[in-house]
Protein backbone atom coordinates (compact mmCIF):
# COMPACT_ATOMS: atom_id res chain seq x y z
CA UNK A 1 0.00 0.00 0.00
CA UNK A 2 1.21 3.81 -0.50
CA UNK A 3 -0.63 6.05 2.19
CA UNK A 4 -0.14 9.79 1.99
CA UNK A 5 -1.65 12.65 3.31
CA UNK A 6 -3.10 15.76 1.15
CA UNK A 7 -4.57 18.84 2.00
CA UNK A 8 -3.53 22.17 3.36
CA UNK A 9 -0.36 22.40 5.82
CA UNK A 10 -2.14 21.82 9.48
CA UNK A 11 -5.37 20.55 8.12
CA UNK A 12 -4.43 17.25 5.91
CA UNK A 13 -6.64 14.22 5.20
CA UNK A 14 -5.18 10.89 4.99
CA UNK A 15 -5.51 9.19 1.66
CA UNK A 16 -4.18 5.81 -0.01
CA UNK A 17 -3.16 5.44 -3.35
CA UNK A 18 -5.33 2.80 -5.88
CA UNK A 19 -3.62 0.85 -8.78
CA UNK A 20 -4.23 3.64 -11.15
CA UNK A 21 -1.88 5.90 -9.12
CA UNK A 22 -5.06 8.25 -8.01
CA UNK A 23 -5.73 9.09 -4.32
CA UNK A 24 -8.70 7.75 -2.56
CA UNK A 25 -9.93 9.23 0.71
CA UNK A 26 -9.03 7.01 3.79
CA UNK A 27 -10.35 9.60 6.26
CA UNK A 28 -13.16 7.28 7.62
CA UNK A 29 -10.66 4.65 8.48
CA UNK A 30 -7.27 6.52 9.55
CA UNK A 31 -8.29 10.37 10.58
CA UNK A 32 -5.02 10.90 11.39
CA UNK A 33 -1.74 9.13 9.56
CA UNK A 34 0.36 8.47 13.32
CA UNK A 35 2.45 4.83 14.82
CA UNK A 36 -1.25 3.85 15.88
CA UNK A 37 -2.51 3.27 12.20
CA UNK A 38 0.77 1.87 11.57
CA UNK A 39 0.61 -1.66 13.75
CA UNK A 40 0.69 -5.19 11.91
CA UNK A 41 -3.32 -5.45 13.04
CA UNK A 42 -3.86 -1.79 11.73
CA UNK A 43 -2.49 -2.16 8.51
CA UNK A 44 -4.19 -5.41 7.98
CA UNK A 45 -7.20 -3.82 8.29
CA UNK A 46 -6.15 -1.61 5.52
CA UNK A 47 -5.42 -4.26 3.50
CA UNK A 48 -8.50 -5.65 3.94
CA UNK A 49 -10.02 -2.70 2.31
CA UNK A 50 -11.31 -2.49 -1.58
CA UNK A 51 -9.44 0.54 -3.03
CA UNK A 52 -12.16 1.11 -5.66
CA UNK A 53 -14.60 1.29 -3.00
CA UNK A 54 -13.11 4.11 -0.96
CA UNK A 55 -14.32 7.89 -2.26
CA UNK A 56 -11.71 9.17 -5.13
CA UNK A 57 -10.08 12.44 -4.66
CA UNK A 58 -10.33 14.00 -7.75
CA UNK A 59 -7.56 16.84 -7.26
CA UNK A 60 -5.98 16.29 -3.81
CA UNK A 61 -4.16 19.39 -3.83
CA UNK A 62 -0.94 19.72 -1.32
CA UNK A 63 1.13 16.90 -0.25
CA UNK A 64 1.71 16.79 3.08
CA UNK A 65 4.53 14.93 5.30
CA UNK A 66 3.61 11.20 4.91
CA UNK A 67 2.85 11.12 8.50
CA UNK A 68 0.96 13.72 10.89
CA UNK A 69 3.83 13.24 13.93
CA UNK A 70 6.54 11.13 15.05
CA UNK A 71 7.03 10.13 18.68
CA UNK A 72 11.02 10.15 17.45
CA UNK A 73 12.47 11.43 14.24
CA UNK A 74 16.22 9.51 14.23
CA UNK A 75 19.04 9.83 12.15
CA UNK A 76 21.90 7.49 11.67
CA UNK A 77 25.60 9.17 10.29
CA UNK A 78 27.75 8.48 7.60
CA UNK A 79 26.30 5.30 6.36
CA UNK A 80 27.77 5.08 3.33
CA UNK A 81 31.47 4.65 2.83
CA UNK A 82 32.34 7.13 -0.13
CA UNK A 83 29.94 10.00 1.87
CA UNK A 84 31.83 9.35 5.14
CA UNK A 85 35.01 10.00 3.16
CA UNK A 86 33.56 13.15 1.45
CA UNK A 87 32.99 14.62 5.07
CA UNK A 88 36.47 13.75 6.23
CA UNK A 89 35.45 10.97 8.40
CA UNK A 90 37.00 7.23 8.91
CA UNK A 91 33.27 4.71 8.09
CA UNK A 92 32.05 4.21 11.98
CA UNK A 93 32.73 0.57 13.66
CA UNK A 94 28.71 0.65 15.10
CA UNK A 95 25.68 3.04 13.67
CA UNK A 96 26.20 6.44 14.62
CA UNK A 97 22.64 7.91 15.83
CA UNK A 98 21.21 10.80 16.49
CA UNK A 99 18.02 12.76 15.90
CA UNK A 100 15.77 15.75 14.42
CA UNK A 101 13.20 18.03 16.33
CA UNK A 102 10.29 16.22 15.47
CA UNK A 103 9.05 20.02 14.65
CA UNK A 104 11.75 19.65 11.49
CA UNK A 105 8.63 17.37 10.04
CA UNK A 106 7.47 18.71 6.39
CA UNK A 107 5.54 17.86 3.11
CA UNK A 108 7.83 16.51 0.18
CA UNK A 109 6.91 19.39 -2.23
CA UNK A 110 7.10 22.04 0.27
CA UNK A 111 10.12 24.81 0.52
CA UNK A 112 12.93 24.21 2.15
CA UNK A 113 13.53 27.22 4.58
CA UNK A 114 16.91 28.21 5.19
CA UNK A 115 17.62 29.17 8.48
CA UNK A 116 18.41 32.99 9.84
CA UNK A 117 22.52 33.08 10.16
CA UNK A 118 22.82 29.81 8.34
CA UNK A 119 25.68 29.96 5.55
CA UNK A 120 26.06 25.86 5.16
CA UNK A 121 22.56 24.55 4.41
CA UNK A 122 23.31 21.17 2.51
CA UNK A 123 20.83 17.87 1.13
CA UNK A 124 20.93 14.81 1.91
CA UNK A 125 18.43 12.09 -0.06
CA UNK A 126 17.75 9.19 2.39
CA UNK A 127 15.61 5.81 3.27
CA UNK A 128 13.29 6.62 5.13
CA UNK A 129 12.12 3.80 8.03
CA UNK A 130 9.29 3.87 9.54
CA UNK A 131 8.70 1.56 12.76
CA UNK A 132 5.25 -0.57 12.97
CA UNK A 133 5.71 -2.20 16.70
CA UNK A 134 7.32 -1.56 19.97
CA UNK A 135 10.87 -2.49 19.49
CA UNK A 136 13.48 -3.52 22.56
CA UNK A 137 15.97 -5.66 21.90
CA UNK A 138 14.86 -7.52 18.60
CA UNK A 139 17.48 -9.82 16.50
CA UNK A 140 18.41 -9.31 13.26
CA UNK A 141 16.74 -12.26 12.09
CA UNK A 142 13.46 -10.13 13.51
CA UNK A 143 14.46 -6.80 12.86
CA UNK A 144 12.54 -6.40 9.92
CA UNK A 145 8.93 -7.56 10.95
CA UNK A 146 8.74 -4.25 13.53
CA UNK A 147 8.95 -2.03 9.93
CA UNK A 148 5.92 -0.79 8.76
CA UNK A 149 7.17 0.93 5.85
CA UNK A 150 9.18 3.41 3.62
CA UNK A 151 9.73 7.01 2.47
CA UNK A 152 11.79 9.34 0.83
CA UNK A 153 13.70 11.66 3.42
CA UNK A 154 15.36 14.73 2.74
CA UNK A 155 17.83 14.77 5.96
CA UNK A 156 18.47 18.74 5.57
CA UNK A 157 21.35 19.55 7.14
CA UNK A 158 22.95 23.21 8.14
CA UNK A 159 26.72 22.06 8.60
CA UNK A 160 27.94 25.03 10.37
CA UNK A 161 25.00 24.67 12.94
CA UNK A 162 26.09 20.96 12.70
CA UNK A 163 29.84 20.76 13.31
CA UNK A 164 31.06 24.16 14.09
CA UNK A 165 28.93 25.53 17.43
CA UNK A 166 29.60 22.93 19.89
CA UNK A 167 29.03 18.62 19.91
CA UNK A 168 25.48 17.33 19.15
CA UNK A 169 24.56 17.34 15.34
CA UNK A 170 20.64 17.92 16.66
CA UNK A 171 21.59 21.32 16.20
CA UNK A 172 22.08 21.41 12.74
CA UNK A 173 19.24 18.80 11.57
CA UNK A 174 16.14 20.12 13.38
CA UNK A 175 15.07 23.64 11.64
CA UNK A 176 11.82 23.85 10.71
CA UNK A 177 11.16 22.40 7.48
CA UNK A 178 14.15 20.46 7.67
CA UNK A 179 12.29 16.87 7.69
CA UNK A 180 10.60 16.55 4.25
CA UNK A 181 8.97 12.89 4.61
CA UNK A 182 6.94 11.36 1.66
CA UNK A 183 5.57 11.53 -0.80
CA UNK A 184 4.43 8.35 0.45
CA UNK A 185 4.60 5.74 2.90
CA UNK A 186 5.01 2.17 0.88
CA UNK A 187 4.52 -0.54 3.37
CA UNK A 188 7.10 -2.61 3.65
CA UNK A 189 5.45 -5.70 1.74
CA UNK A 190 5.87 -3.45 -1.32
CA UNK A 191 8.97 -3.51 -1.22
CA UNK A 192 10.91 -6.78 -2.07
CA UNK A 193 14.53 -5.82 -0.51
CA UNK A 194 14.68 -2.44 1.12
CA UNK A 195 18.76 -2.79 0.42
CA UNK A 196 18.36 -2.71 -3.25
CA UNK A 197 16.76 0.50 -4.32
CA UNK A 198 18.49 2.94 -6.21
CA UNK A 199 18.36 6.62 -4.70
CA UNK A 200 19.30 10.05 -6.46
CA UNK A 201 19.18 13.73 -5.91
CA UNK A 202 19.28 16.21 -8.44
CA UNK A 203 20.01 19.83 -7.85
CA UNK A 204 18.63 22.41 -10.22
CA UNK A 205 18.32 19.47 -12.71
CA UNK A 206 22.29 18.28 -12.44
CA UNK A 207 22.38 14.90 -10.36
CA UNK A 208 24.48 15.18 -7.14
CA UNK A 209 24.01 12.33 -5.40
CA UNK A 210 23.00 8.64 -7.16
CA UNK A 211 23.44 5.57 -5.43
CA UNK A 212 21.87 2.44 -3.57
CA UNK A 213 21.07 1.07 -0.60
CA UNK A 214 23.15 -1.71 -1.41
CA UNK A 215 26.30 0.66 -0.33
CA UNK A 216 24.95 1.44 3.12
CA UNK A 217 27.51 0.20 5.85
CA UNK A 218 24.78 -0.73 7.99
CA UNK A 219 21.70 -2.39 6.55
CA UNK A 220 17.87 -1.74 7.81
CA UNK A 221 17.85 -5.05 9.59
CA UNK A 222 20.98 -4.00 11.58
CA UNK A 223 20.44 -0.38 12.43
CA UNK A 224 16.88 -1.34 13.87
CA UNK A 225 18.44 -4.51 15.68
CA UNK A 226 21.30 -2.26 17.13
CA UNK A 227 19.20 0.92 18.04
CA UNK A 228 16.90 -1.51 20.30
CA UNK A 229 19.59 -2.27 21.81
CA UNK A 230 19.56 1.31 23.32
CA UNK A 231 16.30 2.49 23.42
CA UNK A 232 12.70 1.34 22.87
CA UNK A 233 11.83 2.16 19.34
CA UNK A 234 7.94 3.36 18.82
CA UNK A 235 5.05 2.67 16.19
CA UNK A 236 5.69 5.77 14.01
CA UNK A 237 8.91 6.82 15.02
CA UNK A 238 11.16 7.04 11.85
CA UNK A 239 14.57 6.38 10.93
CA UNK A 240 16.68 8.41 8.12
CA UNK A 241 19.45 5.62 7.42
CA UNK A 242 21.89 8.02 5.91
CA UNK A 243 22.88 9.66 3.24
CA UNK A 244 25.15 8.78 -0.46
CA UNK A 245 28.10 10.92 -1.05
CA UNK A 246 27.19 14.03 -3.27
CA UNK A 247 26.19 16.84 -0.30
CA UNK A 248 27.48 20.23 -0.76
CA UNK A 249 29.95 19.56 2.24
CA UNK A 250 31.88 17.13 0.35
CA UNK A 251 31.99 19.50 -2.97
CA UNK A 252 35.08 20.83 -4.12
CA UNK A 253 34.66 23.74 -3.51
CA UNK A 254 31.90 23.74 -1.00
CA UNK A 255 28.38 24.39 -2.51
CA UNK A 256 25.33 25.02 -0.12
CA UNK A 257 21.95 25.66 -0.89
CA UNK A 258 20.87 29.55 -1.67
CA UNK A 259 17.41 31.01 -1.91
CA UNK A 260 15.65 29.83 -5.40
CA UNK A 261 18.02 26.52 -5.40
CA UNK A 262 15.74 23.23 -6.68
CA UNK A 263 15.99 19.99 -4.96
CA UNK A 264 14.92 16.50 -6.61
CA UNK A 265 14.54 13.37 -4.88
CA UNK A 266 13.94 9.85 -5.98
CA UNK A 267 14.14 6.35 -4.62
CA UNK A 268 13.17 3.61 -6.39
CA UNK A 269 9.53 2.63 -5.60
CA UNK A 270 9.02 5.61 -2.63
CA UNK A 271 8.39 8.09 -5.52
CA UNK A 272 9.81 11.72 -5.48
CA UNK A 273 10.37 14.99 -3.55
CA UNK A 274 11.20 18.22 -5.06
CA UNK A 275 12.30 21.23 -2.82
CA UNK A 276 12.80 24.88 -3.66
CA UNK A 277 15.10 26.41 -1.15
CA UNK A 278 13.63 30.07 0.24
CA UNK A 279 15.46 32.38 3.22
CA UNK A 280 14.23 32.19 6.76
CA UNK A 281 10.97 35.34 6.97
CA UNK B 1 -0.52 25.32 39.66
CA UNK B 2 0.87 21.45 40.75
CA UNK B 3 -0.04 19.04 37.76
CA UNK B 4 0.26 15.62 38.08
CA UNK B 5 -0.88 11.85 37.04
CA UNK B 6 -1.55 9.11 38.89
CA UNK B 7 -2.72 5.91 38.36
CA UNK B 8 -1.52 2.75 36.90
CA UNK B 9 1.29 2.85 33.99
CA UNK B 10 -0.75 3.82 30.68
CA UNK B 11 -4.00 4.33 32.71
CA UNK B 12 -2.92 7.59 34.58
CA UNK B 13 -5.46 10.13 35.12
CA UNK B 14 -4.75 13.99 35.30
CA UNK B 15 -4.65 15.51 38.86
CA UNK B 16 -3.82 18.74 40.67
CA UNK B 17 -2.91 19.75 43.87
CA UNK B 18 -4.91 21.84 46.19
CA UNK B 19 -3.74 23.88 48.55
CA UNK B 20 -3.70 20.96 51.51
CA UNK B 21 -1.47 18.94 49.21
CA UNK B 22 -3.92 16.81 48.45
CA UNK B 23 -5.06 15.56 44.69
CA UNK B 24 -8.07 16.74 43.29
CA UNK B 25 -9.24 15.00 40.08
CA UNK B 26 -8.40 17.31 36.93
CA UNK B 27 -9.96 14.66 34.23
CA UNK B 28 -12.86 16.22 33.26
CA UNK B 29 -10.93 19.27 32.13
CA UNK B 30 -7.59 17.56 31.20
CA UNK B 31 -8.46 14.01 30.25
CA UNK B 32 -4.16 13.21 28.77
CA UNK B 33 -1.79 16.00 30.05
CA UNK B 34 0.07 16.96 27.29
CA UNK B 35 1.12 20.63 25.56
CA UNK B 36 -2.27 20.99 24.58
CA UNK B 37 -3.04 21.65 27.90
CA UNK B 38 -0.35 24.03 28.64
CA UNK B 39 -0.43 26.82 26.55
CA UNK B 40 -1.11 30.25 27.93
CA UNK B 41 -4.84 30.04 26.87
CA UNK B 42 -5.19 26.50 28.77
CA UNK B 43 -3.56 27.20 31.89
CA UNK B 44 -5.88 30.82 32.36
CA UNK B 45 -8.48 28.25 31.98
CA UNK B 46 -7.32 26.15 34.63
CA UNK B 47 -6.18 28.90 37.04
CA UNK B 48 -9.96 29.98 36.81
CA UNK B 49 -11.04 26.89 38.38
CA UNK B 50 -11.55 26.19 42.23
CA UNK B 51 -9.61 23.69 43.48
CA UNK B 52 -11.93 22.58 46.47
CA UNK B 53 -15.00 22.01 43.74
CA UNK B 54 -12.67 19.20 41.76
CA UNK B 55 -13.51 15.64 43.16
CA UNK B 56 -10.49 14.68 45.87
CA UNK B 57 -8.91 11.67 45.15
CA UNK B 58 -8.65 10.09 48.68
CA UNK B 59 -5.74 7.21 47.56
CA UNK B 60 -4.03 8.43 44.25
CA UNK B 61 -1.93 5.06 44.35
CA UNK B 62 1.04 5.46 41.71
CA UNK B 63 2.27 8.96 40.35
CA UNK B 64 3.36 8.72 36.88
CA UNK B 65 5.21 10.80 34.65
CA UNK B 66 3.92 14.76 35.07
CA UNK B 67 3.45 14.70 30.98
CA UNK B 68 1.94 11.68 29.68
CA UNK B 69 3.98 12.04 25.91
CA UNK B 70 6.63 14.55 24.59
CA UNK B 71 6.88 15.87 21.49
CA UNK B 72 10.88 16.01 21.97
CA UNK B 73 12.85 15.34 25.30
CA UNK B 74 15.75 17.90 24.87
CA UNK B 75 18.75 17.88 26.94
CA UNK B 76 21.74 20.48 27.86
CA UNK B 77 24.90 18.69 28.34
CA UNK B 78 27.85 20.31 30.56
CA UNK B 79 25.80 23.40 31.93
CA UNK B 80 26.97 23.41 35.66
CA UNK B 81 31.26 24.26 35.51
CA UNK B 82 32.53 21.42 37.89
CA UNK B 83 30.20 18.71 36.35
CA UNK B 84 32.04 20.06 32.99
CA UNK B 85 35.34 20.01 35.17
CA UNK B 86 34.42 16.23 36.81
CA UNK B 87 33.56 14.85 32.75
CA UNK B 88 37.04 15.59 32.27
CA UNK B 89 35.10 18.68 29.72
CA UNK B 90 36.19 22.08 29.25
CA UNK B 91 32.96 24.38 29.91
CA UNK B 92 31.23 24.91 27.16
CA UNK B 93 30.57 28.18 24.56
CA UNK B 94 27.53 27.76 23.84
CA UNK B 95 24.61 24.99 25.11
CA UNK B 96 25.14 22.15 24.08
CA UNK B 97 22.07 20.36 22.77
CA UNK B 98 21.09 16.83 22.42
CA UNK B 99 18.03 14.51 23.41
CA UNK B 100 16.60 11.42 24.83
CA UNK B 101 14.07 9.19 23.12
CA UNK B 102 11.08 10.07 24.26
CA UNK B 103 10.04 6.52 24.82
CA UNK B 104 12.42 7.09 28.27
CA UNK B 105 9.62 9.05 29.75
CA UNK B 106 8.84 7.42 33.45
CA UNK B 107 7.38 7.63 36.58
CA UNK B 108 9.43 9.82 39.43
CA UNK B 109 8.73 6.58 41.51
CA UNK B 110 9.03 3.89 39.01
CA UNK B 111 12.81 1.59 38.56
CA UNK B 112 15.39 2.61 37.09
CA UNK B 113 16.08 -0.23 34.72
CA UNK B 114 19.83 -0.38 33.94
CA UNK B 115 20.22 -1.64 30.18
CA UNK B 116 21.32 -5.11 29.19
CA UNK B 117 25.40 -4.84 28.32
CA UNK B 118 25.17 -1.95 30.82
CA UNK B 119 28.00 -1.33 33.00
CA UNK B 120 28.20 2.55 33.83
CA UNK B 121 24.62 3.68 34.52
CA UNK B 122 24.74 6.95 36.27
CA UNK B 123 22.09 9.32 37.62
CA UNK B 124 22.27 13.48 36.81
CA UNK B 125 19.14 15.55 38.95
CA UNK B 126 18.73 18.65 36.56
CA UNK B 127 15.62 21.09 36.83
CA UNK B 128 13.20 20.55 33.57
CA UNK B 129 11.79 23.08 31.62
CA UNK B 130 7.95 22.44 29.56
CA UNK B 131 7.17 24.45 26.29
CA UNK B 132 3.98 26.51 26.36
CA UNK B 133 4.10 28.09 23.49
CA UNK B 134 5.67 27.70 20.06
CA UNK B 135 9.07 29.21 20.30
CA UNK B 136 11.44 30.27 17.18
CA UNK B 137 13.63 32.82 16.97
CA UNK B 138 12.46 34.47 20.71
CA UNK B 139 14.93 36.96 22.53
CA UNK B 140 16.17 35.93 25.68
CA UNK B 141 13.48 39.11 27.20
CA UNK B 142 10.83 37.02 26.08
CA UNK B 143 12.29 33.42 26.49
CA UNK B 144 10.73 32.95 29.95
CA UNK B 145 6.74 33.87 28.56
CA UNK B 146 7.35 30.42 26.48
CA UNK B 147 7.73 28.48 29.64
CA UNK B 148 4.69 26.61 30.90
CA UNK B 149 6.23 25.14 34.21
CA UNK B 150 9.19 23.23 35.60
CA UNK B 151 9.84 20.00 37.17
CA UNK B 152 12.32 17.55 38.54
CA UNK B 153 13.55 15.18 35.86
CA UNK B 154 16.51 12.40 36.38
CA UNK B 155 18.97 12.56 32.94
CA UNK B 156 19.71 8.83 33.95
CA UNK B 157 22.91 7.80 31.43
CA UNK B 158 25.09 5.22 30.47
CA UNK B 159 28.26 6.59 30.56
CA UNK B 160 29.65 3.85 28.07
CA UNK B 161 26.70 3.40 25.47
CA UNK B 162 26.93 7.89 25.79
CA UNK B 163 30.86 7.99 25.21
CA UNK B 164 31.92 4.82 24.16
CA UNK B 165 29.92 3.64 21.37
CA UNK B 166 30.49 6.38 18.55
CA UNK B 167 29.94 9.52 18.45
CA UNK B 168 26.40 11.11 19.96
CA UNK B 169 25.03 11.04 23.13
CA UNK B 170 21.52 9.81 22.67
CA UNK B 171 22.61 6.09 22.45
CA UNK B 172 23.22 6.54 26.50
CA UNK B 173 20.56 8.63 27.13
CA UNK B 174 17.57 6.81 25.83
CA UNK B 175 16.86 3.87 27.62
CA UNK B 176 13.52 3.11 29.22
CA UNK B 177 13.16 4.23 32.64
CA UNK B 178 16.23 6.82 31.92
CA UNK B 179 13.64 9.94 31.92
CA UNK B 180 11.58 9.84 35.25
CA UNK B 181 9.92 13.29 35.16
CA UNK B 182 7.83 14.77 37.79
CA UNK B 183 6.21 14.36 40.41
CA UNK B 184 4.31 17.69 40.09
CA UNK B 185 4.49 19.97 36.49
CA UNK B 186 4.59 23.04 38.58
CA UNK B 187 3.52 26.17 36.34
CA UNK B 188 5.80 29.16 35.75
CA UNK B 189 3.78 31.62 38.23
CA UNK B 190 4.58 29.16 40.73
CA UNK B 191 8.09 29.63 40.23
CA UNK B 192 9.65 32.68 41.58
CA UNK B 193 13.10 32.77 40.12
CA UNK B 194 14.00 29.40 37.87
CA UNK B 195 17.85 30.53 38.81
CA UNK B 196 17.55 30.03 42.47
CA UNK B 197 16.52 26.69 43.10
CA UNK B 198 18.56 24.26 45.70
CA UNK B 199 18.77 20.60 44.13
CA UNK B 200 20.29 17.73 44.59
CA UNK B 201 20.68 13.86 44.79
CA UNK B 202 21.15 11.13 47.18
CA UNK B 203 22.29 7.82 46.32
CA UNK B 204 21.75 5.30 49.10
CA UNK B 205 20.69 8.02 51.57
CA UNK B 206 24.15 9.54 51.30
CA UNK B 207 23.96 13.08 49.28
CA UNK B 208 26.32 12.94 46.37
CA UNK B 209 24.90 16.00 44.08
CA UNK B 210 23.96 18.95 46.23
CA UNK B 211 23.63 22.20 43.76
CA UNK B 212 21.70 25.20 43.01
CA UNK B 213 20.27 26.66 39.64
CA UNK B 214 22.12 29.75 40.29
CA UNK B 215 25.41 27.94 39.51
CA UNK B 216 23.90 27.42 35.87
CA UNK B 217 26.50 28.06 33.17
CA UNK B 218 23.73 29.20 30.70
CA UNK B 219 20.13 30.44 32.46
CA UNK B 220 16.47 28.86 31.44
CA UNK B 221 16.04 32.07 29.78
CA UNK B 222 19.14 31.93 27.67
CA UNK B 223 18.92 28.04 26.91
CA UNK B 224 15.41 28.34 25.65
CA UNK B 225 16.34 31.83 23.45
CA UNK B 226 19.30 29.93 21.88
CA UNK B 227 17.33 26.60 20.85
CA UNK B 228 14.99 28.80 19.07
CA UNK B 229 17.39 29.93 16.73
CA UNK B 230 18.32 26.65 15.64
CA UNK B 231 14.49 24.23 16.03
CA UNK B 232 10.81 25.63 16.71
CA UNK B 233 10.13 24.37 20.68
CA UNK B 234 6.54 23.21 20.80
CA UNK B 235 4.22 23.17 23.57
CA UNK B 236 4.63 19.82 25.63
CA UNK B 237 8.55 20.01 24.76
CA UNK B 238 10.48 19.20 27.88
CA UNK B 239 14.41 20.61 28.16
CA UNK B 240 16.65 18.90 30.98
CA UNK B 241 19.08 21.68 31.60
CA UNK B 242 22.05 19.74 32.72
CA UNK B 243 23.59 18.63 36.22
CA UNK B 244 25.74 19.67 38.85
CA UNK B 245 29.07 17.96 39.83
CA UNK B 246 28.42 14.49 41.72
CA UNK B 247 28.02 12.01 39.10
CA UNK B 248 28.88 8.72 39.55
CA UNK B 249 31.31 8.93 36.36
CA UNK B 250 33.02 11.46 38.17
CA UNK B 251 33.94 9.88 41.15
CA UNK B 252 37.27 8.16 42.66
CA UNK B 253 36.84 5.80 41.69
CA UNK B 254 34.05 5.93 39.43
CA UNK B 255 30.72 4.60 40.96
CA UNK B 256 28.00 3.07 38.64
CA UNK B 257 24.54 2.06 39.52
CA UNK B 258 24.00 -1.38 40.90
CA UNK B 259 20.48 -3.86 41.15
CA UNK B 260 19.08 -2.25 44.51
CA UNK B 261 20.49 1.15 44.77
CA UNK B 262 17.79 3.81 45.60
CA UNK B 263 18.03 7.30 44.18
CA UNK B 264 16.39 10.33 45.70
CA UNK B 265 16.02 14.01 43.73
CA UNK B 266 14.86 16.94 45.17
CA UNK B 267 14.21 20.42 43.63
CA UNK B 268 13.49 23.33 45.97
CA UNK B 269 9.71 24.03 45.05
CA UNK B 270 9.16 21.30 42.62
CA UNK B 271 9.24 17.99 44.73
CA UNK B 272 10.82 14.79 45.33
CA UNK B 273 11.66 11.83 43.45
CA UNK B 274 12.58 8.35 44.13
CA UNK B 275 13.58 5.45 41.70
CA UNK B 276 15.29 1.89 42.66
CA UNK B 277 17.57 0.29 40.05
CA UNK B 278 16.77 -2.98 39.03
CA UNK B 279 18.33 -4.99 36.12
CA UNK B 280 16.27 -5.14 32.80
CA UNK B 281 14.67 -8.35 32.36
Amino acid sequence: MKLLRYGPAGAEKTGMLDGDGQVRDLGAHVPVLTGAALTPEALDRLRALDPAELPLVADPGRIGACLASVPNFYCIGLNYAKHAAETGAEPPKEPIVFSKASSALSGPFDPVIIPRQSEKADWEVELGVVIGRETLYVSEADALSHVAGYCVINDVSERAFQIERGGQWIKGKSAPSFGPIGPWLVTADDVADPQALALSLDLNGTRVQDSSTDDMIFSVREIVSYMSRFLKLMPGDIIATGTPSGVGMGMKPQRFLRPGDVMELRIEGLGEQRQEAVAAG
